[in-house]
């Protein structure tokens, strides 16, 4: 069984394998061109798979790199068509676990195992994000809060597409009956799919609740103005009568009751105090404070 | 028949037992990676099940702990993942009740409908904080609600994943013609199936109504800032025309009229009390309290 | 053939036309407890049907009672679950409509048909408390609109349910070819589905609207809560000069301009004036009022 | 051929018709009762379909009228339930486009799809009333434009019904093959259906862009609510330099600095326009105008 | 093999080729009514297809003209409806790309394929937009914001429709075992199907996030409010000390404390500075700034 692992689509190996497993040139151009969606074609006498890498860059970014795979009798043909660390690394674990079986259907499968796995810290990843947002949006809502959500919707939407994709993917292999993967592979192959779907169930699962932390922080915030309008408000009900009270005594205006008393100083102030309380008594009693 | 119960995954002697009943390697290795989905295979000469058992811990988190059953012919494993006080508890009732039967098919459906009755008493709780948190919505929004509101989705976004798959199994079970089990067990089955159908109901009736009170918390938050916002122009309001009034009269401006005349003070109140009287009769006219 | 009805579920005479007509335990024990869904079920020589008697009890809360029907080669059984006068009432007008027929298919069919027609009166109610809320929501949205908004969408919620299952009843009794009925109530029973599904149609299209009428409230309170804030400023803008004016000329310094002079007041006046007309003049301008 | 067009349902002549051709009682009970869904059924020896016209009446309400058609061997009823001018004038137009030949599955075919047109400049108007709903909602949100949104609503909601339905009618003429209808009408059908199917399919659009400008409006207004609190601030900052100095100067204090100074006054003046510019500064700094 | 090319809908010629090519009325008629769907119908010798070709007009609003289609045994017939650049350009270049064979199939797929392909950098322009509409709605949310929004919705609206409508005629282009499609051009037509399938995809994905950016420009807006009021508030809240204590001591009252002592101006001042200082920082410890 031979393994060609080719890190570079263009190059003209591509071509000479192509040429001598009658690679269909559809399946080249499709290595050639990035951005493939995930999925399964059975060419005529190999299956092909583009499968889908995925890591957070540097930059905290999601990167999607694809892997290409033929897997024929007798071989199997891996083509890396971005310059990923991620997919070299697990390239090279998968060929060091199976060094031990020239089987390539047990290569294949172990490939997509692994690929299928690696989504799994990715998932935990976003999830811990998504309590820090929600956190967040209840005790701090900030514009920061809406940035990272709708971030973290993007990268939702952009992992749902992939494990949708690899889903069918893993569907199509669970059902097919091709001559290439042997019968005892079949259990392996449910349980591929059984992981992808789980995958799919918790992206699904995020974007719920990231849409509900949406909701939340508009209510939050729509709260909070509440609070403010509030504090405004006793603040105004606090300045009033001292306002008042005090306008009405600086007016130039004879006669007005006290000013000339000793006591007046003293009765003014009563009115004051003697008003705000009351008000505040209102405001407490329909429950404001 | 026997009833081998495995309170310990990683015990080896679910390995004799493994090989003594010819369990597939996949199906051991589920039982002893925790969280699983559950879901149900059927084995060369049995039926793997993986059923969730959930319980509210004294956190009032939701705990949902993994139970594995192997059914075959005359005999019957189950697999207790985690230390649950509530699985083993139900294991042991399902043992004592089904005592005077043999028949590793009735033990089976036992243990199945037992868990599946044991989800309605946690619906019903979060039936109850809904309805509690209805009523704050309506009456005293808080953050505290909207905690709650988040909480509660989470909880149920996790029972709804833990029911799906429940139903999808006893959704086999009622089309399986599996050997296993007898024909007289159809229609309980069949039973089951329906309590789990109807409690995946409940629980998507619950996230319907949870929606709704997060929709109900902000139109109840923005209507009582509504309310705030009268409050404060009514004040301001009742303000204004004193604060004029008493602005213009403490000017110290030749010719006020009526500054020097006795009935000066008199006049002006009757301004002040006049223009506050008129500008809240406005306001009432427009309805505003 | 005779029609046995059972008022009282937990009573012998159900035993003993299980043990004389072979029900299935399964069945009897579904008529013994309640909140079950609307369900039909095929027994050995019987159909087994549970379907929902609605009514509004006096507190306008949905009251929910089942009933049970078995019928069966020359025999109809229908236990009333609750005592609800309207379950006792749809039975006698029944058993008076079909009393010149012995045919224990048609007599079925009347309860059934009956059953389902007892729904539209409901629906209208619903349909005429969404109207007023409707109205309410956009002429003046209260926390008591919020309130029956929410008790409407649990109504709709449960009726859905109701009506859910009694379509699916009504699909099976469609699809059926049961000897039990004859052929002659093909059509009847397809107008049966009709209905019911119709009726479930207007559940969803109240729910739709429902969630409009909820968006409204928002929506009007939002409006509302702009047109105080404009008030609010406009006062403001009124007050504004009054108060920096009277408040320059209050001042305890030497030189105000004007202060001295028999025309000053007048000029300040018309600054006041002038001002306050200017702000009016731009906040119209701008389209506030 | 023979034609009978029965304008009242109530009318005997309907039950003549119904002896002669054998139509069945459900049937005729439906031409009897309005409010018929769009539907078709097959009878024994014709085909019974419901179709619905649909006009705005004067009030520019909805108004939706049944037409209840029977086609048969050499025969065509058709009943007007409801005095509508629409429906008279189209079976008017039929009639007389169809006056050369005598096929009565071509008139059938032709009143079908006269009918499912007429749906057409109703969208049309819809869809204007939602251009103006939606640059309302932009350009000045009142609660004029939410009645209209909601008005609307109700009315895509009724409409959808019928297009749902009568998109079943379409399907099921497509797929039927009833001697009734000839095959060379066949194609006609599957253009009838083609129509049916892309206004759905404009019903949704719209509908979905109704929704959105619910949610414009709603941001709309939350926008000018956000203009006016910062026309407000900006007013609260121009006042309160002049209140707080001009408070200041005005007290009955010894000492206050130049209050005795001849230049007092400007260096107040300097003082009040100094602040007020600072405020203006920094809230311009912050974006605010 | 002849490839008619026909500018105009309206002209004899088209009368001509349907006379000699035995094409359908209904097809003839399609090709003269502009806002066809795209579809895809088997004549009895020949396909019939209407693509929509889109651009951008001058004036940034999409343009949607339509393509037939006739693909028979040696001949193509293609008809431009409407008078535009883009889909003369587009025949243009196939044309001359399939100038070297002779095969109707491959000029037909070439056709279709590079409609599909044309619409890509239309999707890359909406994401564009939709990258800069989010941007503003967290940064700087503004009418034309919203403005931006409905109209990128609604753009999408129709995008929509014309995907799911290609991918309905891509996917009966590769279901279909028309013998005018030869055997080998199978894969190329699935290549084509799953273009238009990443197309309807990324459709879905622009118009989920678009409405996310509604949402978040909600939520921002709520927060600019929360800003200005709390701006608002912290203003009232300098201002109150000031304004109460200098009302209070500009009152013609006696024996105000300290009003005719030297120290007194520096004890108000004191007064004034300290209650401001501690209001301040009772609202930093309830984190308001």
């Amino acid at each position: 069984m031979e393994w060609h692992n080719i890190s570079d689509p263009a190059s003209a190996e591509l071509d000479r394998l192509a040429e001598r497993y009658q690679l269909h040139p559809l399946h080249v151009e499709d290595c050639r061109h990035r951005n493939q969606s995930a999925k399964i074609e059975e060419g005529q006498s190999y299956l092909f798979t583009v499968m889908k890498v995925i890591r957070f860059d540097p930059q905290d970014e999601l990167e999607i790199a694809d892997l290409d795979i033929f897997l024929g009798e007798g071989f199997l043909i891996t083509v890396i068509e971005t310059d990923c660390p991620e997919t070299e690394g697990l390239i090279e674990r998968v060929q060091k676990a199976t060094a031990d079986t020239d089987r390539s259907d047990q290569k294949y499968y172990r490939l997509i195992d692994e690929i299928v796995d690696s989504y799994l810290p990715i998932l935990d990843r976003l999830s811990e994000t998504l309590d820090r947002v929600e956190d967040e949006a209840l005790a701090s809502p900030s514009p920061q809060t809406l940035a990272t959500i709708f971030e973290t919707k993007r990268t939702l939407v952009q992992l749902r597409r992939v494990m949708v994709n690899t889903r069918d993917v893993a569907s199509h292999l669970q059902r097919t009956e091709s001559p290439l993967i042997a019968r005892d592979m079949w259990p392996f192959l449910r349980d591929v799919y059984d992981h992808v779907a789980r995958n799919l169930d918790t992206v699904e699962v995020l974007r719920d609740l990231l849409n509900g932390s949406l909701d939340v922080y508009l209510s939050s915030v729509a709260n909070r103005t509440n609070q403010v309008m509030k504090v405004l408000t006793v603040l105004g009900t606090i300045a009033l009568p001292t306002l008042a009270v005090s306008g009405i005594y600086g007016m130039n205006v004879k006669g007005l009751p006290g000013a000339e008393s000793p006591y007046g100083l003293a009765a003014v102030f009563g009115l004051i105090v003697g008003t705000t309380a009351l008000l505040l008594w209102i405001l407490k009693r329909y429950g404001w404070f």
